[in-house]
Formats: C-alpha cells, structure tokens, sequence
C-alpha cells in the first residue's frame, strides 16, 4: 500500500538496491505530453552517486528505460513504466550486516515487520529507490512547466553552516555552479569544505534543503485533509532521512505575533499578490499565486565508518562497522529529489484542481 | 477528495461553521470496540471554545450525536456516524466579510478555487471542522487504547517562551493541571501570561505543541510513501494554522554528526532498545518501539482585531478588522486535535500492519 | 472501506435500518452546482416504501436534511452531507429474528464477519441503506444534465413476464405512469396482476430492470480495470438482492457472430455513430457515443410469510416466518436505485476523463 | 487511475501490445510468502496464443522477468514488479490500421479520449495486458493455497452449445484434458468443432466461462459497495470482451420464487451449511462458506478476416479487413485469466477481513 503516491497524477515505485532493478510506474499522466528523455536522463545524472569528492563514490549506471506508455515520444495517457537496472551490486560489501542491525537504519524494524528482509544495501530501504522517483518527477516537471511552473531546490544548511539569505536574495541561476548545489558561492565552499572534513573524519552530518514553486496558479491544493502543503509535507517526509518540513514562516513564525504575520493582500497590476509572503503561498491549504517555499530536514546520514555497539537478528551484542562507499552528508543529491517530490505533488494537485467548479 | 484520511481505519469530515451540523463518518473500525460515549464528549470539551480566559470566548455546544455503527453501546463493524449540531451562530458578525478577503485566512484561495464560498465564520476552512477530527480521534484513541498504546500532547512554546525540559524530564500528568497545557508549571504561568497579554493587544501569537505515543508496537508504518512519521506529518499539517514538523531530533538533528546521532541496539532485560532515540520511535519510516515524539509548529492566528490593509472581491482596496471572539493563541485548544490525528494514523497504521506478513 | 464508491464524484453511505439516521456524504461535486431539494426528495418518494400496493406497506419518512456543501442553493465545493432520519420504526417485528439467521438473508455472514450484528431490520444490509444512494444519485443526476446526460431505468422482466421490446422501441415517457414502472402497458399489467398474486401467495418474485444512459459523450471509463462497464457493473450488483449485469448484448451476445455482432462505424452528418449498438455503448471499456443500455438481474425477496427451516446463533434447528411488511419483488422500487448508481459512476467517469489529454 | 486494483492486495497493470515491454507491480503481498516461478509460468503458458489449433497462431514468449520483492525465493512485502518481455511482434501486420477505426475494437474510443493512439495491435487495449493479470494472480492463487482457498474456471457455453451439467455434476480435473477446457468431454468436442468451423468461416463466436472458488472461510466481502459479488463482478467485466457476469442464480433466479430460491441453514457436522446454493456462496456480499460459483459472458471476438465497413481518422469510409493471427473464440484461453482475476480479488478481500472484529 505504501509504494504508491498521488491521485490522479499517480507513481508506483518498486525494486530493491541489488535486485535486478528498479522503477516506477506513472498512471494518470494526460496523453499528448512530449517525454523529453534526455531530460529526464539529466535529472537522474543530477541524483546519482559518484558525481563528486562530496558524495559516495559508488557508481550506479542510471540509465532509464521506458517499458510502455510513450509512442513515438508523446505519452499516450496509458501507464509510463520505467525500470532501471542495478549493476555495480558490490553485495558483498552487506554480506558482514546480513544479520546484524546497523544503528539508526531500517534494518531491525524491517526484519520486525516482515520476519526476513533483503539486507543487500538495504533493499527497499536504499536510498537507491528515489531513482524512481526522479524519473516520475522528471514526467511530472514537463507537464507542469506546460503550464508555466517551475520548482527550484538548493541546499540551506549543512551542519551548523546556515545560508542566510532567502531565495529572492539569491540568483537560482548559480545553484548548480557548484558541488553542494548552495547559489551563494562562499557559503557553499564553506559547506563543501565541511563536509570533506566530516568525511575524511569517517563521520556524517545533517543538512537542509530549500523547496521551492514558482508560477503555481491559484487554487491548487484542498481543503481539510489533502492541503497543499500537508501533501508537500508527506512526500518530502517520505524521502530517505528526512525528519522535519516546515513551510513559509514555519517554525520561525511561531515567535511573531499576528499583525506582522499576516500577509497582507493588494495589486500589482490587475494580479492580486500579497505585500509579505509568510504564508509560503499556500492559505487555507490551498495557493495563492505566491511563490511557495519551504525546508526539508535531513538527518546525517546513518552509515558511518566508525564502530558502533549494536544488536544481531539473534539478539546478541555486536560491533557494527560501516563499509562500502557511503555519503557522507546527504542534501546535495537530495536536491533533485525534493525538486521531485514537489514536482509530483503539484503535478497531482493540479489535475485535482482541474474539477473544482463547474 | 480532501475531506477523507486513512486506508484501513478512515474518516471523512464534512460540515460548515455555520450551516446546520458538523460531522465525520468512521469507516473501518473493528466491531467489538466499547464506544465509550463519555469519553468522546470529553475529548470535545478538551478542544471546545470558551474554556477559560486565554481561548475565544465564543459558546459551542459540541453535543455529539452517533448516528450509526453502534449497537447495544458496542462498535459493529459498520460506518460510525457522529453529527454535532451549530449553534451560537453569530452569522452576522460576518457580514462585514461576505465580500472581503481577510489577510492570511482562506477567503481569497477558496473564492478563487470554488468561485464563491460560505464566508459565515470561514465555512468550511473554520477550525470548527476540527471538532469532527476529535470525534473521530477519540474512537481512534479507544481502539490504540486496547492495543497498548498511548497517546500525549502539550504545549511545548508560545512566542519565544519555550519549554526547555523533553517529554522525558516532565511529570505528563501535569498537562491538564493549567489552562495553557504545559506540563511544567512555570512555563505554563509565563506562557498564559505572555497569551493574555498578547490578547489585550489586540493581537496573536503561534506557538509549538509537541506529540507523543507511547506503547506503539514495532512494525507500524509502511516503507517509501507511507511512513509513519510521513503520514503523522501530513496529518499534522493538515490541522489549521499548522507551518512546520518535525520527528525526533528534527531540525536540530541537521547539525549533529552521524556518530553523535545513531541510536544504538542495546537490550533492556528481553527488550530490545536503543540508547537514545534522536530517531524519535521511528526507522525507515517504520516504528521501533521506542517513544514516538514530534514537534508541531502553529503561526500566530490570522484573525486580530486591528485593522489591516486588504481587497475585496472585486479586487478594490478595503480595511479590515476581526470582530467576533477568536483566540490569541491556538495551541492550547490545539492540544486534543494533535492528539486527536496521532491516534487516528496509528489506528490506521495499526489495521495495515496487521497484513505485513503471512 | 467498503462505505465508499467513485474516484473523484465519492459517495460514503452510513446508518443501519432502525438506528436514529441513514446518510450519505458526496466528496468532490464541483461548486456552481444548483442544488434543486424538490428534486431530491422526488426521487427519495420514487424509491419509497408503501406507494403502490405491489410494494411493502411499510412507511419511511424519507425526509432528506441537508447538513453541509450546500450554499444559497448552490454546491460549494465542499462535502455534501444528507441525512434522513429513521421513523415508523417498528423494531418488535424483528425480536424474533434476533437470534436466529433467515434464509438467504445476511444475518449469518455479518454474524460470523463481525462476532455480533445490529439485527434489527437487518441493520446496516437492509435495502433502507439505497435511500441515502438515491439522494446521492439525485445530485449526480443534476451534474450530469448539466452535461447532457439523462438516465433512465425500466422494468423489462418480472418472474417470466418479459418486455419483448428494445428500449428504442418503447415510449419512455410511459415509465411512470404505472407502478411497477415498465413502459410498455399491456406488460406492465401482466407484471402487476403476477406480483400481486406472489404476494397474496405469501411468496416473492424477481425481476430484471434495464438502465440506459442517453447522450453519454465520447470518452468516458477508464482504460483495463475501470472500464466504463466494469464500474457499472460492480455499482449494480453491489445493490441489494442483484445476481447478474450485462450489458449491450450480453449473455445473448454470447451466441452471436463476430460478422454479425460488429457494430460498424457510419456517418450522421457530423457525428460518427454505428450502424448497429450489440456494444451497448462501450467500446474497450470507454463510451462511444452511442446510447448505453444495460440488464440487472434482481433475485425474489429473501423475506416470505412461509415457514422455513434455520439454525440460530447457537446452531440449534429453528423455525422461520417472515413478519412485518415485505416488498413481493423488488424491481418497481429498484428502478430509481438503478438509475442513481448509474449517474452516480457517469458523474465521476465524466470528472476523470477530464484530464485524460493535454 | 485505472491500471489498478485491489485495496489491500493491489496490482497495477502497464504495457503495450507492441512495446518493449508488459508489466505489473503486485504491493501487499505479505512477507514470507513461497514465490513458485514455475507455477507462474505455467499459468502463463495456459493463458498463452498459439497453445492449439482453436486458439490464435501468433506465438509469444511469455517468459515472467521477476524485478523486485522476492528474496531467496521468498516473499519480502515489498512490491513485486514482473515484466513480461514483448517478442514476434509483427507492427507492420497493424499498418493497415494506423488510420482506421476497426468496428467494435477500441481504436475509436482511444482516439477520441487520448487524442492519440498506439495503433500496434491495439497498444494498451490488447488482450496481451491480460498476461501481466495472470502473473499476478498466479502469485494472488499461491496466497489462497495456503488458506485453503482453489479457484477454478472451465468454458461453460460455446455459441449455442451449453453445457447443460452443474460444476457439482463434473469433474473438474477434466478441464485441462482438452484444448476447449471444458470438462464434458462430449460437450469439449462439439465445442471444439463449432470453434473450428467458425474460424475456417473467417468468423468469430462467443462463449462463456465458469468461474469457481471452493474453500473459501465465512466473512469475505465488505458489506455496500464492495459486495465480494460486486468486486468479482467489475474484474470479470474488466476482462476484454467480456458483456455480463452473473453469481449463484444470476439471470435465472429472476424467475423464481422466493420460497424456491432461499437457501436454509443446516449443519454437517459442526459445520453450518445451507441445503441449496442460490446464492452462490455469498450473502449479503459476505461469502458463507459455500462454494462460490459465476458466470462471465464473452463477446465473439471483434477481429475477423471478412471485409467491414468503418471510417477513418479523418471521417472518411473505408474498408477493413482483419489481417494477423487471431482467436476465432477467446473462451479456452480466458479460463486462465477469469482464475486469475478470481484469485485477485479473493486475496485482496482475505486481507481485508482480517480486520472485521478486534
């Protein structure tokens, strides 16, 4: 039940980290989107491994193949699968936690939940699934910026090193000049310099990343239960190591007091806009034609190489020692995903809007 | 589509502020369940206005009436119906609104998603619809209540008073002891105190409540998109008012390393534990027994009572200024809905769990 | 979870036969939609019991309330809540019932389904629960003649009584102009003289009702598993006491000739139509434009005046008679039930296919 | 939206006729559970073409490529994606139809809906989709086997041949002793004969399956509108060319009476039992313990060799001819893929009921 997401614009993601592959499967795409399929070849290459001195080193061959749902390279709103194939599956590398239970991983409450589990690289719990969902984010970014949005992410904060300016300070342009995806340029040296240090430290650290949608029409999102942002919230809660989401003033905006909260309507032209933007774009659940923005928590990564005290599956004490090529901070290429899962959100949202009024 | 949560155990909310009844229908609890209709009445009384001097000063008779679904005082298996009548309906305090949009609330998004909208007292974006929600969390907490489980919240920060002692260093019987709900007895002076202030000013304040469940079982929670922390976050967003949250070490984890951060397996007696849990109760997406703790973050609420520059419908200059009774602060009322949503994902959690293995 | 039918127009019925109210909540009718209550409750006073002497004696108030969605007369886009309270509540008449499992009834399923049952009027699967499908379908019928569609539904069989004429070569407008609803007269009275004699006969009969949905535009059901047919089909014979659906040609098509059951595309002017309609309308699951026409095959009323032999909830051998005030066939009162769900899945197929292109 | 089915046990469906590849992606299955390959393709290979001289000539390797959730031959709960690689494809057979609308084919209805169509061999409204059905029902039957629960189809009427015994009447280890899967074997060979004959005719002809379920436990369906009749009905009517579904008496209990048609309780034993079948094995949509019995009616399949009259794309008449390698009679290689939906269903609704009571 929990491999898909979306309504009407809906991804099933499956496979394992070392089974024989991985994908998704897109249903509800509308016909006549042409699939651009070395756009979403880019997007893959902007997530995957290897890509520099500040991720792992593993290398993965994303090289996406479309299975159904294209015709000579328009969507023909019939399911779009696409798989990826696994290879450089170094199992052995997990043969030494087949039965152990790497601290902070999914290894023990997976093994709980289902008796047995694919220890290889963590199986389903591999960060090596978002692949999937970059590729359906990929389908889901075409349709939107048909319809004139476009969603940015960057990084905001690794470790205590905080970007401090917001994302109209920012030339959006810059983020992906550099290795950390951060569009201020000494902030980011700063960070890549941090994380090389972690690194060499055999240690991890956390990060945050900053979401954002422009050109989103008014009125996506609905009421109650499926708000835009709680939608948002879900899916970026739903990206491996992820602990916290918070949207336009979020947790900061617990200290202000409603009369400098408030977003205040007026006109710019014949658009209607509001003079402050805490709102994040989104009241009431639903947009507003702001811009939406928001932050997405990452945890330091759990693999690390120094020894830790742990458990067996048979319940005896162990010492655990991350091997294998491991991030050593997360959020850099997490910023194609979080683009993603927004792009999937939206995506969804939107055709939901489609049938509001009569 | 919005108005409906849960696969296994569901609810669907429906109801205006204003019209003739709020409710929610329950599809999906177990038969056999003592519906304890005391209980559930007292739940609302936790949520209702007027309870004391720092919440709205408006009258809600929140009688619940159980329309359906239970027999001889127990749970058949069929829907649970439950209406709660409106009354104390000033629908003329909003008359001064019918055509202006109110900075920060849903009136612009909803007239321009719907083309037009009950604007008596907000309709159907009113924190009145949360009434149904704790209904319908109170079955929810009946049920977790067989099972083991339990479920807590407080207020955690109001403005910029925080409450600087975990869940852990805290007597959590001490809740309902002061009309703020903080478990410790000097925030909770400061932060009435700092609620009271802000009202005679005309203005509000937001402010953090913090979740607990306590007794979860390990395997709750599905992998990718339906992790539990990811459906607890979705649910909280969803609450009026909400902009952030966060599991475990959330936001702050983002600054700890890896080897500071991991919990580690140990045994307590036959118990497996981890001997810390900046996880929060939760890994990959999945409970392990450990404490489940989150953090939820409300803005500062949108109605005040001083004037603000706004539009109106046809996109004229307007002011506009709160009138009716409205809290300064929404946390303290915020408390049962927090608690009322965390029970009603677990209920759900704890129906699909039961499938995970043959 | 089985409380709710359709995608995106979404019905959830609730209420047990002698509880204090059935209802319904309708998620998802676009706003803008002028609600006509006259119209609702001429359609509840269709399906209701006691308006003819071949139907049960029985009186229902049907008197629809309703509690939400609704504003000035006019949809809000919001959820749709109906109820009608219980009345003329004779519940003595099933005391005797209270402990033992009528025949072909579903006292023994839901007995052993959920270790105990609301046995009164057999609760939650009495035939009282369609009134809250008619109400729903009532408004799905608005939405859909807003479109151009229009729904009917006859009776074309009673016991061996058949109507030997197609719907094209039948004067609709007679439907209801006698009370067991068949179009054609001279049958009609052949079908009343046969239910009147089953019920003096203190026996019960089955009947067949045919469903037509007339200016269906192209495009409509959903490719593979939600065929438009498929999703007819399952809302038909989720009805009470209906064993079998087909639609076009159906089981009589079963005998028939590629050659000769081919419907062959022709011009009229503009339109494109088929010379023949063995489809019944739909074409690979989706409409083709042309009229849709289908069969329901209803069985006799489980509930006779005759003794009949039973276990009870011990399993000790007991007698049965039926008491109270019983329908001798069911097919006069199933005609507005036919024709709710049938606007009920053209409401929501008509919303889904709008985001079927670009 | 419609490439999936089931709640609990869900399978998504993907592919084309002609593409690279078919697909679906089975999430629910819990862990533990035995994955016989070899069982699954042979069912495969018994819904395969070119299996018999009555079936299409067209050869395809039907060879299952599992991807994800198996490990060590196990079940693990997380999805299982099968793939199915498409071979001996002959578009250029299909060319003649790239601007043509083949009579009661879903060409038309595709154009019209998606703007666009893959014309090659019916793209996604081929009846190859139906191998990735019997792939996942295949692992649906190896769920059922270990509760007990066998599932059975056999072709029941060919044209007008009936075969006139009841399920109880055969044997049903008949079935697969003949090219027809009926198991009369008189009855097998005159239906084999009139297929044969239809085919050398250049025509087509309809038939009949019986679909079977013994085994199954008291409880299974949901009461309203997931009826187990009901849900069983839309996957029969899901199938390509299927135009009716009937359960137990279906279409000829319509001329019983009630006294005739009431199943009485009795016991066997400890066992309860009803002394007729009627309802075939379900009552109120909750299954009872007794056999489940049904029929699915099929069209004559659409593709013939005789020369039609149509239009093309454009609203211009043509001429079609039926080339390629097709089923005179689709009825012995649905029996497979009428089990296999059975089975779907049946798994989906075990898993569901195990959460009726507490």
């Amino acid at each position: 039940m929990s491999n898909t997401i979306g309504q009407l614009f809906r991804i099933t993601t499956f496979g394992e980290s070392h089974g024989p592959a991985i994908g998704v499967v897109i249903d509800g795409c509308p016909a006549g989107l042409k699939i651009d399929t070395e756009f979403i070849a880019n997007e893959l290459s902007r997530r995957k491994p290897g890509q520099s001195k500040i991720t792992t080193q593993r290398k993965e061959d994303d090289s996406p193949e479309i299975l159904s749902g294209v015709f000579e390279g328009v969507s023909t709103g019939t399911p779009i699968a696409i798989i990826i194939r696994n290879s450089d599956q170094r199992s052995k590398d997990y043969d030494h936690i087949a039965e152990k239970y790497r601290p902070s991983h999914a290894d023990y409450t997976y093994q709980e939940k289902y008796g047995l589990r694919d220890y290889r690289g963590g199986g389903r719990s591999s960060a090596r699934e978002t692949a999937a969902r970059v590729a359906a984010g990929a389908i889901a970014k075409l349709l939107l910026k048909e319809k004139g949005i476009e969603i940015k992410a960057y990084v905001s904060q690794v470790g205590s090193i905080v970007l401090e300016k917001s994302y109209s300070q920012l030339n959006l342009e810059d983020i992906e000049t550099n290795i950390v995806r951060c569009p201020d340029v000494d902030t980011a040296n700063r960070m890549i310099e941090l994380i090389d240090e972690t690194r060499k430290g055999q240690d991890t650290i956390g990060g945050i990343v900053t979401g954002l949608a422009i050109g989103v029409p008014v009125g996506l999102g609905e009421p109650v239960f499926d708000k835009l942002h709680a939608d948002l919230g879900k899916a970026m809660l739903s990206i491996n190591a992820v602990k916290g989401f918070d949207v336009g003033s979020g947790f900061e905006g617990v200290e202000m007091r409603g009369s400098e909260h408030n977003d205040q309507f007026s006109k710019e032209g014949q658009k209607i806009i509001t003079t402050s933007n805490f709102s994040g774009g989104i009241q009431g659940g639903i947009s507003n034609g702001q811009d939406i923005y928001f932050r997405v928590a990452f945890k330091p990564v759990a693999t690390i190489m120094k020894e830790q005290d742990s458990l067996d599956i048979h319940g005896n004490p162990v010492k655990v020692t991350g091997r294998g090529r491991h991030d050593p901070c997360v959020v850099p290429r997490a910023v194609p995903i979080v683009e993603a899962m927004t792009a999937l959100v939206l995506a969804d949202h939107f055709l939901l809007n489609i049938n509001s009024k009569l």
